[in-house]
Order: C-alpha cells, then sequence, then structure tokens
C-alpha cells in the first residue's frame, strides 16, 4: 500500500515541482512512512455465529480479541498500518474471516466487552467501520500474499531475517496450527522466531509490533 | 531474590561437595535462572471497593487485566519470576496495592471475564491464591525497593541502561503518571524509553518481558 501510495506519486506530471511535491508529501505522509503490517491469527474453535455467551465461550474468542488489542492499539491511537485477519473455524458455518483495519476503524474500545459486542454483532451481519467478515480459508488468504512468516521456536531469529516492506505473520491459537494448515502455509512462508520463550498468540503480536517500531525507526 | 539463595547455598557448610551442591541446584533451578521482575501500574481511578458493573466502569480496571495478562501469562504458563502490582486510586478507600504473584498464583484463566470475578473476590475481602490487597500508596512501595525504572518516551533506551538483576518498572495509567507521584518516584527511579511510540500500557510490559527474555538468555 505505501507502495502503491509512492508509485502513484512518481506517475504524477508535476512530480518535478518540489512544492507540490512536498505538499502531497504532507497528505501521504502516514502511508509514506509507514509501512504495512498484517497478522493473521487461525482459530481452530473461534465461533461463525454470533450465538455465544462470552468470548471464551465462543471457541475462545477472547485469544482473539487479545490478538486484536495488541495488533491495533497503540496509546490513546489505533495503528493505520496493520491490518488483522482471524480465520475462525468454529460451528456452524467454517471457515470465516474477520478482518480488522486499521486504515478505517472506528467506533472501538480497548476492553473485551466492547469487543465481544462489536464480534457479534459483525457475526450478526451487521456492519462496523472496518471490520469486515467474509467466506475465506487461510490457505486461501494465504497464497497471494508475499513476505508471509510463520511464528515458530526454531525459525530464523526475527531480528536477523529479512521482514521486506509489508511482511504477513501467521500465528496459531492456543493450540497451533493444525499439521494440514502449517505445511500449506510453509510452501509460501518463512519460519521466524521470537526466542525459546512460547508467548500468548497477543505477546507475539505485541512484541512483533515493537521489533517493526524499532525497525522503522532506522530505515 | 535470586542473588539471595545463590548467596544461602554459597554459604553452605558442605558447598564443596559436589552433588551436594547439583541436588541444591535442581531444587533452586527455578530461582537460579530466572531474575525476578515487578511491574507496577498506577491507577489514577481503579476502584477499590467491589461495587462496578464491568472492570472497565470500575475506573478503567480492565487497563489493569490487560497489564496482568501480558505480566503473568506465558503459553500455557504462568512466568513464577514476576510479581505485578497495581496501585488502585480510586474510590472509596485509595490506594490500595493489587498484587498477582507469579510465584504462588492459582486458579486463573486468561480472559477479562475471569479477572473481573477475581478482582471483585478479592476487593470483597475474598482470598484467591497469589492476589492479595493491602493498603499501600505508590510512595510507599517504591522508597524500599532497588533498581526501580520508569518508563517515558524521553528516557535511556532499555537496551543499553543497566538495568540490574531484578528490575521493577512503573508505569502510569491511561493519562500517565501524576506529577507529584512522578517527582517522587524519580528520586529512586531512573527513566527508561522503550522508543518513540506510545505504547498501551499492556504492550510496555509484554515488551518489557520480552526484552529481558533475551537478556536472561545471553547471560
Amino acid at each position: 500500500m505505501a507502495r502503491d501510495v509512492i508509485n502513484d506519486i512518481k506517475k504524477l506530471p508535476y512530480f518535478k515541482n518540489f512544492y507540490y511535491f512536498i505538499t502531497l508529501t504532507s497528505i501521504y505522509n502516514q502511508y509514506i512512512l509507514l509501512y504495512m503490517r498484517e497478522f493473521v491469527v487461525y482459530s481452530r474453535t473461534g465461533k461463525t455465529s454470533s450465538n455465544f455467551r462470552n468470548l471464551r465461550e465462543g471457541g475462545r474468542l477472547d485469544l482473539v480479541y487479545q490478538c486484536i488489542l495488541m495488533a491495533l492499539f497503540r496509546s490513546h491511537g489505533i495503528r493505520k498500518n496493520v491490518v488483522f485477519h482471524a480465520i475462525l473455524n468454529g460451528s456452524p458455518k467454517p471457515p470465516l474471516e474477520l478482518i480488522v483495519d486499521g486504515a478505517t476503524l472506528r467506533n472501538v474500545r480497548t476492553d473485551e466487552n466492547t469487543w465481544e459486542s462489536i464480534i457479534r454483532n459483525v457475526l450478526s451481519g451487521a456492519s462496523h467501520p472496518g471490520i469486515y467478515i467474509k467466506k475465506n480459508s487461510l490457505q486461501q488468504l494465504i497464497k497471494d500474499k508475499k513476505d508471509v512468516f510463520v511464528l515458530e521456536e526454531s525459525g530464523e531469529d526475527i531480528k536477523t531475517i529479512e521482514l521486506g516492506a509489508n511482511p504477513i505473520f501467521v500465528l496459531g491459537d492456543q493450540v497451533g496450527l493444525p499439521r494440514n494448515e502449517e505445511r500449506f502455509v510453509l510452501r509460501y512462508a518463512k519460519k521466524v522466531s521470537l526466542g525459546k520463550t512460547a508467548y500468548l498468540a497477543a505477546a507475539c503480536v505485541s512484541n512483533i509490533n515493537y521489533i517493526l517500531d524499532l525497525r522503522e525507526k532506522t530505515l
């Protein structure tokens, strides 16, 4: 996305006009300065209807909420360069993809109760700015993406691996990725490691955001 | 604490007996391998009674829950070397200290609803393994501690600062530390920075745990 915007600017007839360029730069500032990041959480049991008593009992959708919190929220702000996907494989109509797009996300708070009603509403067919539901599987989602990384203890150190401009990170739920999904994803992805500690999925997301923040500061 | 245990072992009369030492090492394994970490979250508004409808409406106790989640939980395990403190300054009887001690914490899950009932129960005077309430202020808590650090953007880089063996990190809530508390704490503490991004308190905790994990791996 950042690259597209830069290319658009380069194609402009007045590109040689420095002041015009500066104006455009300030308009597109956030896109130029921020590389995109995507997170995909594979939830084996996350319910695909709104028929649950709370997120935990909705097939561990609480874990999906925790990942959304760490993926999209800064203090008093939303990370506009993050797109979050959860692939929900619970009953009654799996697989569904829940998408949370930081660029257009509105009317949200950080607590679990707020996200329980948001997720319940979108699963019932209601709309919410920046949140979308569609029929999609992990394999379908991944196979058109570049720079895909799967979190694994045995992977290459995240601090030294080449992540590309717009990396996409695939995480398992509390059980991990099913074997067949992992095998498929690894055709398109590299294994990357945060070290020897087994982190909560949400902590993985937070740590990756932190590492990418530091990386962007030094680019 | 880790150092105390090592010193205790060194003072033992049979220290020269290698096998005896090995036995002791395996008993005290977790203390020798893991340095202690403490986190203190100062909550301006966190309620000091159980009279709230949910954690968010309990003076943003949801933020305290998020910090507990990131401080104490690994995937399928509790960080036994972490002690978490929240100083609650909301009505009706502030300040109270909520302590969560990873070494003795039991019967917990990771979702917000579970922690809503735990926090409600201990604020009502019920007991829970590893969770304690006591009358205490931030100033009282800090003044007997060594290696105290306050998270601030302008502080020294956490990657280069000398953290000591058992650091304790003080974080503000969604508003930050009140000026007078900060001034007091800085008599005992150094400022430390995670970089230019303003993180959620819970993300700060997660990032610090990650940095300390990497540090311990290389010690």
